[in-house]
C-alpha cells in the first residue's frame, strides 16, 4: 500500500472523529466556518498520533480523540495565520479562506472556538490515564512557548530591518511547525507511558524538513497543487531556508534531516517503516 | 472585613499564580501583551474559584492554579473582543486596548496563547486527582457550546434586522458571561467530587445579573470608574435588558436574580456568605 493511501486512510478516520464532535454543535455561522477550517488537511499531523499509538501497542480506537484534537488545533492556528493582520491570506487549501468566506469576527472566533475544541477532545476518557500529561503537553506545545511564539516570531521577522539567521529562522519554525509535529508523534509514547525521546528526535528533524520543504514549494511549487499563494516570502523580501541555503542547499538539509529523522526511529526497527515513508513523503510532497 | 478586602486579597494571590507562570515566558511583544492583559481586572472568576473550592475544604494553595487558569481565560475573552473586527473598543479597565497598545496581530497571539496558558494551568498536580473533570468543563464552557457561541451571537445581533427577544439575550448572556461563571463557581465542587448544582444554580442566576447590571452600567455608568467606553448598546441600536425591561425593570430583575442566588446556596448554610456579598457586590459594583 503506498504511503498516500495509508494517509488517507488515517485522515478519513479521524476526520469521523471530528465531524462527530462538530455535528454536537449548534448550527450558527461560526460553527459551520469551523467544520469548513477542519475540512481538506493533508492529516499528517493525526496519522503521527495513529502512527505512535499504534508503536506502543494502543488501538486506533483508543487514540483517534488525540489525533482529532491535534487536526482541530492545526485548523485553528491555519485560520487565525490567514488574518489579515496576520499573513492576510486569500486561499487555503484551494478554497477561500474562513475571513473571506464569512468575515474577520467569525474566523477570530472559531479559531478560538477550535482551540477549546482541541483540549475537550484530549478529555476523552477512550485516552486512558496518561492523557493529562497530553493536555499539558499539547498546551505548552500550542501557546506562548511554542506555536504562538513562532508565529509571532514570523510576524516580526516582516518587520525587521535585517533578515533572520539560520538559527533564528530554526527557531522560529520549531515553535511554528516543530512543537505540534513533536506532541503528534510522541504522543502514542506518552499515552503508554514510554520514552518519548526517539520519537521527538524524530519530529523535530521531519517538523523542519516539512518547512525547509514549505520554503522550497513557495519558490519552486505550483498553485494549482499547493492550493495557497506562492511566492510570498520573497514578495515580502523575507529570509527563508532557501535563501540562506540556496534551492539545491535547502534541498540537502531537508534530505540529511530525513536521514537523522530515520535513525531516530532505530529502536523501533522495522515497525517504524511507516513513519520513515511518512518522513519522505514530507520532503517529496508538492502541496 | 469588607466584600471588596476580600476580594482583593483573592485577586492579589491569584495574580501572584499567574504572574509566576507568565515569568517563565519569553521576553517577546507578544509575552507582554499577555502579561498586560491579565492585570487590573477585578478577578472576581478567580474569587469564585477559590471560595467554591474553601467551601469544600479545599485550601487556597490546591486551589488557585484553576483560578489563575479562569483569570487567563477572561482576560484573552476580552483582548478578542476588543479587537477592531469584534468589538472595536480602544479602552479595557482604564487602559488602551491590547490591540491599540500593540497592534492587531499581537492582539490575536496574545490572546491564544492565554487560552492555552488557561489550560496549562488546569494541568497543575496540585489541583488533584479531578482536574481532567474541570479541563472538560472549562473546553466546554470557553468553546462554541459556551462562550464562543455567546460572543457569536452578540455580534450577529449588530447586523440583525430585528433587535433580540428577552429569551435570545439571555440566551446569549448564558453563553458569553455564564458558562465562565459557572464554571468558577463550581470548581471547588468538581474538584473535590461534591455535586456542583447548587453551585451552578447561583451562578446561573449570578452571571444573568452580573450581565444585566453591565447593561445598566452602559447607560447610567461612570467612564472613568468603568474603564471602558459606555452608551455602546444605545448607539448601536442593540437591544439589552435595559432596552427591553427598562431601567427600573432591570435593577428589579437582577435584585431577585440575587435572591434566587442566594437561595441556591442554602445548602451550605453561613458557610457561604461570602458567596453572598459576592452576588450582592455584582449588581452593586460602579465597574
Amino acid at each position: 500500500m503506498s504511503f498516500s493511501t495509508l494517509l488517507a486512510a488515517s485522515a478519513h478516520r479521524v476526520q469521523t472523529r471530528l465531524d462527530t464532535a462538530l455535528a454536537a454543535l449548534d448550527d450558527e455561522p461560526v460553527i459551520h466556518a469551523m467544520r469548513y477550517a477542519c475540512q481538506g488537511g493533508k492529516g499528517l499531523r493525526g496519522f503521527f498520533v495513529l502512527e505512535s499509538a499504534a508503536l506502543h501497542g494502543i488501538s486506533a480506537d483508543n487514540a483517534v480523540a488525540a489525533a482529532a484534537a491535534i487536526e482541530a488545533m492545526h485548523a485553528y492556528s491555519l485560520v487565525h495565520d490567514d488574518l489579515p493582520c496576520m499573513d492576510n491570506d486569500a486561499l487555503r487549501r484551494g478554497l477561500p479562506t474562513v475571513h473571506r468566506k464569512w468575515d474577520e469576527a467569525v474566523a477570530v472566533l472559531a479559531g478560538d472556538a477550535l482551540q477549546s475544541l482541541a483540549f475537550e477532545l484530549l478529555t476523552d476518557p477512550a485516552l486512558g490515564a496518561n492523557r493529562l500529561d497530553l493536555i499539558a503537553g499539547m498546551a505548552r506545545a500550542a501557546g506562548a512557548r511554542g506555536m504562538v511564539l513562532g508565529q509571532a516570531l514570523d510576524i516580526a521577522a516582516e518587520t525587521a530591518t535585517t533578515p533572520l539567521t539560520l538559527a533564528q529562522i530554526t527557531r522560529l519554525q520549531s515553535g511554528k511547525t516543530g512543537a505540534l509535529f513533536e506532541w503528534s508523534a510522541t504522543a502514542g509514547a506518552v499515552l503508554a507511558g514510554a520514552d518519548p525521546a526517539p520519537l521527538g528526535r524524530y519530529a523535530a528533524a521531519t517538523g523542519l524538513a516539512f518547512q525547509i520543504t514549505d520554503d522550497i514549494l513557495d519558490v519552486t511549487g505550483d498553485a494549482s497543487k499547493t492550493g495557497k499563494r506562492l511566492g510570498k516570502d520573497a514578495e515580502a523580501g523575507k529570509a527563508t531556508f532557501v535563501s540562506l541555503l540556496g534551492l539545491e542547499g535547502a534541498k540537502a538539509r531537508a534530505a540529511a534531516l530525513i536521514d537523522d529523522a530515520k535513525t531516530a526511529l532505530a529502536p523501533y526497527g522495522a515497525r517504524a517503516d511507516t513513519l520513515i515513508l511518512a518522513a519522505r513523503f514530507v520532503i517529496a510532497r508538492e502541496s
